[in-house]
């Protein structure tokens, strides 16, 4: 029966097969299989967001299993709930995908997915969904997240004088992908990092810590560190200086697999994307929460967005149209 | 400026040039720009539905414009949340497109998304979304609705001696859909037909008034009138019978068409999907609400799911998967 295809089963007896494996979460009212699910909002709003992943453009089928594809939806989408200061409560998930693909694949899918919400997001679910036949695979999620009561942290809240901060790796997820696409030997000598790259571990739950304590603006880095301060800058109509000497630990993991490859560590730490760790500002009289480390400071805006020590450094970072 | 494609513009001026069209909603509270949109759940639940709309799978460029694929998304989505008894409030739309499509194609499809949103559920909103490149083009749209205090209309509550009724058009977009792929003059004499097809206009507002009533079930008819009547016998344990003589006027609508393509038009009122009308069921005792029609009524658990008057019909229909 799981060697059968989609295509042999159809869309009903795929997704009964499939549905079944999904763990329960707190927040769901109706789960899958109506028209639509309904979903707990504790304090009558609800976070919202939504994220595409396509083969080819942003993975590989070669390098990803249904189980990696799994876990990294949910991990990029949570990141975005997680980045407004909320706790993640619940996912729908359409995915695309040739009639030919094995039944089985979209059951290492699903457990993917379950991985991903239990190490993760727990209590969250995946509440619904959509199959549909397509040539390449394609993967959009909404998750949807819960304030607790608190205010949202937008990006557009960094004040002069506040704490910069980072939760999470940084570089490791770019590294994994420079080693996946060289594809030696060196892939299997650092693991840990391919590993990043296919299942990203962003902090979520920092994310409703964060705000608790009073974060002044967050979002998840997901292009690259870079990019995405420039953007926080942007937003808050700030400048934001980056302490050159706090990135060396960041680079240190990254040492190894970078001499390897002949590459300047400070590159993918800078300028690689998909960690969807948290970059976020806290006032200056703040104890930082435990995860998060202070990377650098808030000024008044000045020529550029973002400074590493006294230098300006550019936004570049991962685009997703011109790629 | 509109001439440019989004690859020569990149993502962030795209969106830019983009969602400064969308319309504001009653139920944001974060809009589009961060990390992800906060949206007011004013009885602290909320509905939530997805689907996905594939190139070349659910539609063809040369028949569809951007604007007709922006309002068949929300049409197609909004009457999912409807089928649930609800009052849509806020979308997410994901968007992947070949990177030499122009950006004036992506404001037809924004304005679409505005036409659908002002027409079919006033006070909702697109609060977020994504856009992402691809060879094909993907639309996924996620829904959200309020129940306004009511309990959700499940597929699986019809009870015998129910009536089964249908608000909204049946058989009409697949007329349409024949007449566009017969491609001769055929398609500009049935004009509204061929519309109804590109651009559904489910009665949504029905949804939420039918729950007010006491809709026992509720669906909507995306896949066919037999199929989706198959699904709610299903869920609720039942059978359901369809008085052949009430389709009638469902027929006449369509006879024109159906005598030039040479079809017989039951075939397009029973086996026709997309029209995405919602079916339910009532108790008896109940006066259906304006623009419900009786159709039939519900039996106890009979050897068929669905009937004809006597005669047992198979619950066929579309196949995301299998087609």
């Amino acid at each position: 029966m799981l060697d059968k295809t989609l295509a042999e089963l159809g869309e009903s007896e795929s997704l009964r097969l499939t549905i079944g494996r999904l763990i329960q979460g707190e927040y769901t009212l109706v789960g899958p299989g109506d028209d639509a699910a309904v979903v707990k909002a504790v304090d009558s709003r609800f976070v919202v967001t939504t994220d595409t992943m396509i083969e080819d453009h942003d993975f590989r089928l070669d390098w990803s299993t249904g189980f990696d594809l799994g876990f990294k939806a949910v991990a990029s989408n949570v990141a975005d709930v997680a980045a407004m200061g909320a706790k993640p409560t619940a996912l729908v998930v359409s995915i695309a995908l040739p009639s030919g693909t094995k039944v089985s694949w979209l059951q290492d899918f699903a457990d993917g997915l379950n991985a991903g919400l239990s190490e993760l997001a727990p209590g969250a679910a995946v509440v619904g969904g959509d199959l549909a036949r397509s040539d390449k695979v394609f993967i959009s999620v909404t998750a949807h997240g819960d304030l607790q009561g608190l205010e949202p942290v937008l990006r557009s809240g960094a004040k002069p004088g506040d704490v910069l901060a980072v939760a999470g790796t940084l570089g490791k997820a770019a590294t994994g992908l420079a080693l996946l696409e060289r594809d030696d030997s060196a892939k299997s000598a650092f693991d840990e990092l391919v590993s990043i790259q296919l299942r990203p571990q962003p902090p979520i739950a920092l994310g409703a810590i964060a705000n608790k304590v009073g974060a002044t603006a967050m979002l998840d880095i997901s292009d690259s560190l870079a990019q995405d301060a420039a953007r926080m800058a942007r937003a808050s109509g700030v400048s934001l200086v980056i302490d050159r000497s706090v990135l060396s630990g960041f680079e240190a993991v990254l040492d190894q697999a970078a001499m390897r490859l002949g590459v300047e560590p400070l590159e993918w730490v800078l300028y690689g994307g998909e960690d969807h760790s948290l970059l976020a500002t806290f006032p200056s009289n703040v104890q930082l929460p435990k995860g998060f480390k202070a990377i650098g400071k808030v000024i008044d805006k000045a020529d550029s967005e973002v400074y590493l020590d006294e230098k300006a450094i550019l936004g570049r970072g991962w685009d997703s149209v011109t790629g």
